[in-house]
This record gives C-alpha cells, structure tokens and sequence, in this order.
C-alpha cells in the first residue's frame, strides 16, 4: 500500500515536472500578434484584470492558467495583499473621526479578503476551469478555507476601535451555517452582521446587490468608513465607501 | 575632442554598471519588517498604486526606483499598456449605439496617454525626486514628447467612427501652443477639443476640475461613452463615463 502510494506520488511529480517543462518550453516559443513574450502576455492579462480593464472574464485565458497559479500561490501575492492591508492600517490612523456612537462601519468581503479560495482552486483548474457553483459549494460547506492572515489581523485592530463591522458577501443564504462556522474556525468574531445573498438577491449582479446593502446601511445612519474587498463589483457603485481597498485576485471575475 | 567624449561615455557606463551592481547587491541583502525581498517590495509597491491603494505619493520610494524605471522603460510596460488599448478597441466594437448625432464622446488624458513623459522622468530622478514643475513645463514647451503608438493608433479609430474627443489635461492653459505643436508633431490631429487648466481650475484638485469638464459636456448633451487615462483622478468623480481604461504610470500621482 505505502509502495502503490509512493509510486503515485512520483508519478504525480513526475507529472508536475512535465507540466512545468512543457510551460517552459512552450513560454521559450510562444509570440502572439504582437510578439509578446508569454510571460508579458499573461502578466498584461493579470495587470488589466486588477486594473479592472479586463472585465467579465469567465475563465483564465488557458495558456494563462500556470502563470496565474504561480502568482496566486507565491510570496508577490502574499506581499502584494499584505502592502495593501498596511494601506489600510495607515488610512486608519488618520483618517476617521470615529463617533463612539455605534454609527461608524466598516466592510468586508468574505471570500479571498477574510478566507481563502486558494485551495478549492488548486484542485480545480486555477480559474481554467468555468466556475461550478455546485462543486465551489460543496467545498464550502467544508468549511476549511483558511485565513488570510494579515486581514485577520486588521479585522480585529477595526473591531478593538469600536468600528461596526459588516460582512457582505456573494455567498448565498443556505450557506450560513458552514460560513460562520468557517469564520469563527480559523479566528474571526464579533462582527456586526453577516449578509449574505438570499432569493431575491440571487436576480442581481453583485454590484447591484452589495450596493443595495450599503444604502440599507447609510439609511440607518452608519457612517462607511472603508471597504476592502478583491472584487471591484464590491466597491463600485452608489452610496460609496470614504475610500475602498482592492486586494488581488485574477482567478475568477463577480460582476 | 572626440577622445574625451569617449572617455566621458565610459566612464558613463561604469558608473551605470556600478549602479545596477549596487542594486543587485542591495536586492540580496535588502528584507522589510515583513521579510520581504527588494524585488517583492518595490513589485508591491507599484501594484498598489495601480490598484488605487496608495495614493497621494510625492515620490516613488528612494530604493523602488530602479525597479519603476526598469518596468516603465520594458517590454512589460509596453505590453500592459497595448493589452489596456486592445480592451478599449473590444469595448467599442460592441458597446455603443452611436447617435450619429454628434453628441457621442470620447475622453483622453494627455501625459503618459497620448504622449509620453518618460524622457523628461529618465532625466530627472525618475520618480524619484520630487516633481519639479517649472523643469517640466520647460520641457514640455519643447514640444518633444513622443507619441504613445498604440493609442495614437486608437485615436484615429475613435475619430473615423464619428464620436468626437476631447482631451482634458491637468496641463496649465499657458501650455496651450506647445502642447497643440506636439500633439501635431506626433501625429494627433482632428481633436474636437483640448481642454487645459485655467487660473481659476489651479485652485481645484484634478479629479474635481475634469469632473467639472465633463458635467459641462453631459450639460450640452454629450454621451460620454468612455475615458483613457493614467491617473485615477482622471476616471473617478461624477458624472462618470459608461466605462474607463487606466493605463499603467507608477512615476508619479496627480489628485
């Protein structure tokens, strides 16, 4: 059995190795129409991505997919979320008048702000594949997405300020038990609300649906301090936050 | 003569090698409180400007600029930037009923859009120092910058399909003749407007003065059916275009 399982592992890497060498060899020859190399094609198809240029994409391009994993799984991404929380702990030492009347808020994204998809993606295609919400589901009905440590940390320096936090997220209602469990798992508590897409919701895009939620906010008075979210469907559109934070993620696309 | 501009050019060039040696010496040795590498800090850097992360930077950070002026002057840059122009050309292969009325828009930035600074920032610091505007607009009255090929190429585009452009800079209105030489010079002609800050609009911040000039033109009946720029404040505030493109510039930040 330890045999078999050893033999599969070195064919695995084995696998791996060839995969990566076919990338190489494949990255040495490739040129599109403008005589770019792959590495500049794919790294422009990540900048215009965060640069939100590039919308509506269903699947990374597929000559894409090794690059874009490399990035979303390498220490530039880890210091690119890292410099922009920074960014917002600097904001935050300047920036807000806080009322200590319960009125001042702050929102977060859940899925790749608080917790990571990485891993679903890892077994998944890395945005090769066309989103299955049935399988992304499942997977979070698992409950094992990780933290991103470094929001982690900065939830709950927002949260020690006496800053209301707001969850909102694409995720949909019948997903509530499993999220907060998720959350509350790898160290997340003492958030205002969780908001989550119900029926009605499901009708709109994201934009629209998180937008609606912030009027609903204003209209109670909350002041919005920030938003930090990895899609830009979480921080356009009216009543707009006092400034939002983009973190990256090339993966997948929320309109 | 000639010997002694050789001389001068040698020297030149080992001063430009002990400089990138110096870097690479630095970049190994160089780690942030975070442990970051050199290499991923200044990347960091240079993302979150682009994200609209940071903001409001005098300078590029003293250790970043090398790494800013290696991707400014690269085939990466060149590539992003190509890669922004070709989602503008998809966007309006489908995107816009156009009147044919003479009321449909279109918006350009001037610097680092059209034509680009870069030579004026190889000469001064690249980013480095703080901007110095009377060297600039000295430069600038030369009338010398180059075009930027893939919009000037765009330009003409958007012009044959009827939609007329106007070109709102944050250049100062005394900057007129220079600018409408250089534009031509390069190849830009057929422009139904070049808008340029007035004494009056010194006073405002770029985002509130371009956000004036185009509630001027929503007011004469304009459909403002997009905006290319390299600065966000030249993008955001209302009334807002039906979509925008940035373009990549980590040397410098208007507001």
């Amino acid at each position: 059995m330890a045999r078999k399982t050893l033999l599969i592992l070195a064919l695995a890497n084995l696998l791996i190795g060839l995969a990566a060498a076919d990338w190489n060899i494949l990255n040495q020859k490739w040129k599109n129409a403008r005589g770019d190399s792959l590495k500049n094609y794919c790294e422009s198809w990540r900048i215009n991505v965060e640069l939100h240029n590039i919308r509506e994409f269903e699947v990374v391009p597929q000559e894409c997919v090794h690059c874009i994993k490399k990035y979303m799984t390498s220490s530039q991404y880890k210091a690119d979320s890292e410099r922009a929380i920074e960014e917002v702990t600097l904001y935050l030492s300047s920036c807000c008048s806080l009322g200590g009347d319960g009125q001042d808020a702050w929102i977060f994204d859940v899925d790749d702000t608080l917790i990571s998809t990485i891993p679903y993606f890892k077994k998944h295609g890395f945005g090769g594949e066309k989103l299955n919400s049935t399988s992304l589901e499942a997977w979070m009905k698992e409950s094992k997405a990780p933290a991103l440590d470094h929001t982690l940390k900065l939830f709950h320096q927002i949260k020690d300020n006496g800053v209301k936090i707001f969850l909102i997220s694409s995720r949909s209602e019948t997903l509530r038990s499993p999220t907060v469990d998720n959350l509350i798992k790898v160290g997340y508590h003492g958030w205002a609300s969780l908001i989550l897409r119900g029926l009605d919701d499901e009708y709109m895009q994201v934009q629209q649906y998180k937008s609606q939620v912030r009027k609903r906010l204003v209209d109670q008075g909350y002041r919005i301090w920030g938003i930090i979210g990895d899609q830009w469907s979480s921080l356009k559109g009216l009543p707009d936050a006092k400034r939002t934070f983009k973190l990256p993620n090339s993966i997948y696309y929320l309109s």
